[in-house]
């Protein structure tokens, strides 16, 4: 069994992750660490755990030192400050804020206010989007757990941009959340009456997933790689989970080779759906699931190829991903406790 | 007073036109047609109309012909059969559904499927953008209502379009509708245990109204104008009513150039809005009226232009217009009967 | 023109007054105060206000005494407070919080905690149910504006309570609301990912609308009355709008001649609908209007008469009612400026 | 392995149940009838079980028979047509349909308006209430299960209605339902645009569950039981999943002695939870899991007894019944395949 510690529990990630190792079969909860809910019974805080009996502790390092693997799923600014004492006795960390996702550390600063307390640890951390970098995770002691718009993004784009000459400079990102990406926070923006009946754009004068798919995506790209640019717009809808991403980019291929491509890169992935562009993937589809459903397409019309991408923002886009890297960072099968039936309809 | 009837009452558009035109001060309804619910009284129909005090006639000529405005709210290939006779007898006509919008048949045929019946007609009939198209709609015999996400978008880029050159030519549209976009069939995909909590893309092999919003950009592009690409996707939004479209393109000037521009193009529009993009238009602050609301922006990290508009998609998007374009006919004031308290939150 | 002030335009309550207000052809918005939002355009507060070119300001008396009639539509506890003087200084008062509304000052007391201020005004003021106080809401000088839940319950009630004799003492009222009649406050539990997809029961020790409902009731029955004992429930649907309310009674007296009972009593009224219980009232049916729509019926198997009743919670139950209220106190048609087309779809 | 057939599997219910035993570690699925799809693949009529490889097949007996378990989630009507023959194989049967729920053919005939044509199978037939049935399911051959409402009403009322006297003869069940109970029909009233922001009762005029309900409750009562009236009216309400029954009716008993009575009747079992009165349980805590949350109160007010249950209609109110019936007819463990994470939020 591993011993696990989740520090931050209260928010709806935190939620979700304590609710799929509740259910690991190699999983053993140690601790969680709740600073505001300190004290409180789960079921107090989260009734749909009622049936885990355990309550939120206070932060411990002996406690959390004493555990396999810590899960932080903590606002950004927490983890950066806790995580070189737990390495430093041993603890193996998988990340689920932003701290340790951006390898510049200027960058960071730059876009969540924050000076960055353990800059010699962004190199070291690994990169958590399974699918791209699984030999990196297995043996890493840290993971940085990607972020929902990235890991949607990034699982669209990924083969195109290993393999393909970019035939324009111009990548663009129209993407959609449900409001659960916002977070739990009693806000009047998130109000049900404000987002109900409601759609728009935010983020139009910049967003910080922007510079985490950049990196990403450059990371990607071969070293004779064509330039690019990213205009990155992201939505919210009226409804609680799913992330869509509608990706425009002109490739210097057609539309047989692409799918042709797409198929070959993702043939062993069991996360990892592709659908034809005559159906495309709805959020409904993956929702409760760790799954990624994509389809490529190019427009008859102007040539443009148009890639759409879902996920469950708190499974694959979260909480999902980070046990699936725990999985892989203890040699245990990816796919071990993520076999959720979903919840269509 | 203004004698109108309304042929096809019993789609969600008919039901809007019918409640605006009901409390409209210069409009007398003479007759209601409805082909499958002949006979029914209008609040079986529509329990919400229960206030107006008719029923659903046949269609009768000498009945219609007796009126001044015919307004259609059919289904494509009902109009084009209907509407020579009436303009004939001296009867103007505001068409809601697609017959008389597209100015080559050969389009129509292809994109609808239906071989026009009064292909003559196409370039006698006025297309109704009222903020593009005001001096030819007050004279006219036959006005074409625009499709809901052709409005959105035309009146997202006509400043632009009007004005600039475009430095690069791919022009991105991804557009999001509520579902009453669909109308009121009984089909599973609008069910809605299939459409809550979901959001999609759809139309990815083609949708119908990318060869209206092309057939009216390229009105608007001056004489050297640089050639362009357009690229459309339409998605589901888990919402009744609304439509958000975010555009992206290349355009060779500033963003302050830009704004100014917007300004004076719609300095004395009563319907549109020009907002921050600090604060992207929500679709929610125009439902229930005859507002377009457009924020213009320029992506900082890629140069991109981005602008985002929302609408109604039953009132600008359709009825509301309509009401408009008739107000604009008769010579009222064009905020006549449209002054609307919306409906936020 | 009326001149009237709104204080306390920052909540759902006060936008929907002061779209209906800005609307309406007699009345003149003189000052709009708003204590957390002093100093701000409305149109930043409400988008969805753009239209109305004004900003908050700070109480101040001699400004409000230069109008004819404030509106209160504060939290409970403000407008006790500044009511007496605005009565000395000559101006009538429309109060759309609670302080007015029960006529015992303990009963108060103990369900709003708080000792009121102005006890001695308590039976001055009238009980704004119009349909129910038409004569005196006339020429009063302060209303109390019903809340939302005793305005749908009392019109289900109001003709049976008045005519028929109870068969048994319980009379149970399962109510149920959107989400907006909870208010803008950014607390957890109004949060979008809280309500979405969620319904269930609040209140079961104890809501302050049960009071002011038994109050209500009681003074409707004739003195030979037979005593009743109420148990209310009420739940929170997720939508914005709306309230429906399922009351469960014994009534001496059989269907046809109930039915007969409510046709009688509304028989003029024009924001009372009776419909059919084959066809019972949606909500949706009613919303953004004034209307309530009522459906009586006995069930077969029990005998126990079922009444269903809905209202929109922001018009009828708040706003709506409050300028019909105006409308009488004025001298004006009591529909003026409330034929709103409503929402549906 | 059990070896099981799903005969209608194209409905909610149907894809529930597949979902649930296509992960159960005992189940073998090796068949699935769809008359309507016939030839279809899984994932063609649902993307979301996309993981199951199969295809609809014809109902052909032979293949039936050769199963353990033949699962019906037909439309009523069906079931009881092809019972009788696989019962003469051996095989054992669990209906989710209404066709054996009721004991008296002539009810069947009078609410579902079909002549029974097994009538000699309904005193045979067990009713599935797990709870309540437990030791006759164990060794059943032919399970009916019971139906969404009547589930989560009998759970609420099963230990005031074994163990109290009832002080009054009335009976109030209100019942709210999510949209999914209506089924996967493609019928104008259950649009997403008629659906969405709308709420109201509907079978005033009578619903099928009432007999159901009826029935299960007089088998539950003590044999010197006061007579009683049962009223059921049920809503529909603007989600998915989810029924919440509020209950009212009045015993012979305090508050509690009411609280230990649940606790001692529910003490053991594994899918019911009892919570305060003063956090009524919410439909959202028990999505997407077999669970049933009741909470007990008396108002102070009325001295009437008020009980909320919720439950999942596709879960503990179909599927995940049927599941845990299977699992104790085979002799597992009855939580065996249903320990699912739920979906919060």
């Amino acid at each position: 069994m591993i011993k696990v510690a989740v520090v931050g529990g209260t928010g709806y990630v935190g939620c979700e992750l304590l609710k799929i190792l509740s259910h690991h079969p190699k999983v053993c909860i140690e601790v969680i660490v709740g600073r505001r809910s300190q004290g409180k019974r789960l079921a107090e805080v989260y009734p749909s755990l009622c049936y885990i009996d355990m309550e939120f502790a206070a932060y411990d390092l002996d406690q959390l030192a004493a555990c396999d693997l810590v899960f932080f799923a903590t606002p950004h600014g927490v983890a950066m400050k806790n995580v070189p004492e737990l390495l430093g006795r041993g603890v193996r960390v998988i990340d689920l804020s932003a701290d340790f996702r951006l390898k510049d550390s200027q960058s960071y600063q730059q876009w969540y206010g924050l000076s960055h307390t353990s800059p010699q640890l962004l190199l070291e951390a690994v990169y958590g989007l399974t699918e791209v970098n699984r030999e990196r995770i297995h043996s890493a002691a840290l993971v940085a757990n990607p972020g929902c718009y990235p890991t949607c993004v990034q699982l669209a784009l990924a083969p195109v941009f290993t393999q393909c000459a970019l035939a324009a400079n111009d990548v663009i990102i129209d993407a959609k959340s449900g409001v659960s990406g916002a977070g739990r926070t009693a806000v009047e923006r998130l109000l049900f009456c404000e987002r109900n009946e409601n759609f728009s754009a935010y983020g139009l004068q910049g967003h910080r997933h922007y510079v985490e798919i950049m990196q990403g995506l450059r990371a990607l790209q071969a070293s004779d790689a064509s330039a690019f640019n990213i205009t990155f717009v992201p939505h919210l809808v009226p409804m609680t989970r799913g992330i869509e991403a509608t990706l425009y980019l002109r490739v210097g291929d057609n539309i047989s080779r692409l799918e042709e491509l797409y198929c070959t890169y993702y043939k062993s992935e069991p996360f990892v759906e592709l659908v034809s562009a005559s159906t495309p993937p709805q959020t409904k589809e993956v929702s409760g699931t760790n799954y990624c459903k994509i389809a490529v397409s190019v427009s008859k019309e102007s040539g443009v190829c148009v890639i759409t991408s879902v996920i469950d923002n708190l499974m694959k886009g979260a909480a999902g991903q980070a046990v699936q890297n725990m999985n892989l960072m203890y040699g245990l099968d990816e796919t071990m406790g993520l076999a959720f039936i979903g919840y269509y309809p």
